[in-house]
């Protein structure tokens, strides 16, 4: 298992606002999101500005792609994301046309943990070959006061035993961290929590935290 | 039982064809639809280009919202949306979220029917007042060669009883039409059909296949 990265989601509602949120935690994080809000404020562009910008930075555009999947995973590919997300509801001749684009660019496919997914859906991912997945409490929840649940943790774990690396987002502080320990955790996906004029501190005590239990 | 609309789905990965593609079908629909690939190749700007020159067209933002509702419905009906698209794979949250913006800009929410959705799904989605839902052949599905089933027909009938409008998409070609009868169809959406060289002959074959079955 390596160590998680950390990824910064950038879902301001203008490109600005985004290229200076990333300016400022840049250095802290290894992933930059192109978040599913700034991606359909400002299209590709978005992608393309920050892939200029930060050349080094894994780059994930959060297209939580549905259908139409070739021709959204080649504009995003080829805008310059290392990584795209793909909706768990999504066929899988979608998923599957997302994959073969991803393999064209050396890309990966994260799949979005949405919806009525089932262990035979993520089977079928892995025999795709995708080797991604995100666990989240949706935003939506998370401010309806939805917590993380035992059910939350042990999805994870048998995400991992099927060869999953789980990105885990959904209010992430340094303090929930803890609870994904034995999990293959390939990223930790902060948004607020990076944001504020405490950012460097925060990201400070996430990697304190991810070098604790990984 | 209302007769049903004709709608044209913009799918370019460009502002400029999107544009061209409309000018030259708008006198033959109802509705016109940012698709999500335009949508996240040119951002909003491509809602309010599409608005600011078809004033009195039916305009869908088609973003298939899975989360962060609030802000995408906010950013799609202030740019001149009138309806949205919101997965059927987002948390109950997302969905009255993104309701009760469209309720602020007297916008509709049309439920996209992607993934396992269940019939208590729907009858939640109802219970929040949503009226519109989309059933369709995933495009990706459609190009691995699936088609309508007795299954899907069904399915639409029934949704047509609980009191959905359904939009209906996937391939549709005016001898399609035939096989909807009875149901409560709220637009029948084309995209490469209305396209060509023949749209506006399309479009015509279309229009007189509705006004004999609804």
């Amino acid at each position: 298992m390596t160590q998680p990265l950390l990824q910064i989601a950038l879902d301001s509602t203008d490109l600005h606002t985004a290229v200076d949120l990333a300016a400022s935690v840049a250095e802290y994080v290894d992933v930059i999101e192109v978040g599913t809000i700034l991606a359909f404020a400002e299209g590709m562009n978005a992608v393309r500005t920050l892939r200029q910008q930060y050349p080094d930075h894994i780059l994930v555009c959060d297209m939580k792609t549905t259908d139409g999947g070739a021709i959204l995973a080649k504009m995003a590919f080829a805008a310059g994301a290392n990584w795209i997300t793909v909706s768990a509801a999504a066929h899988i001749a979608t998923i599957t046309a997302c994959k073969g684009i991803a393999d064209e660019y050396h890309g990966e496919i994260q799949m979005e943990l949405y919806g009525h997914w089932t262990w035979e859906d993520a089977q079928a991912w892995r025999k795709l070959g995708i080797t991604q997945a995100i666990y989240h409490r949706s935003r939506d929840a998370e401010l309806a006061g939805v917590g993380w649940t035992p059910e939350d943790i042990q999805r994870m774990h048998t995400l991992s035993e099927m060869g999953f690396e789980v990105s885990i987002t959904g209010g992430i502080v340094p303090e929930a961290l803890q609870h994904f320990r034995g999990i293959n955790a390939k990223t930790f996906i902060a948004g607020r929590a990076l944001a504020g004029e405490n950012g460097s501190v925060i990201a400070d005590a996430l990697r304190q935290e991810i070098a604790r239990y990984w």
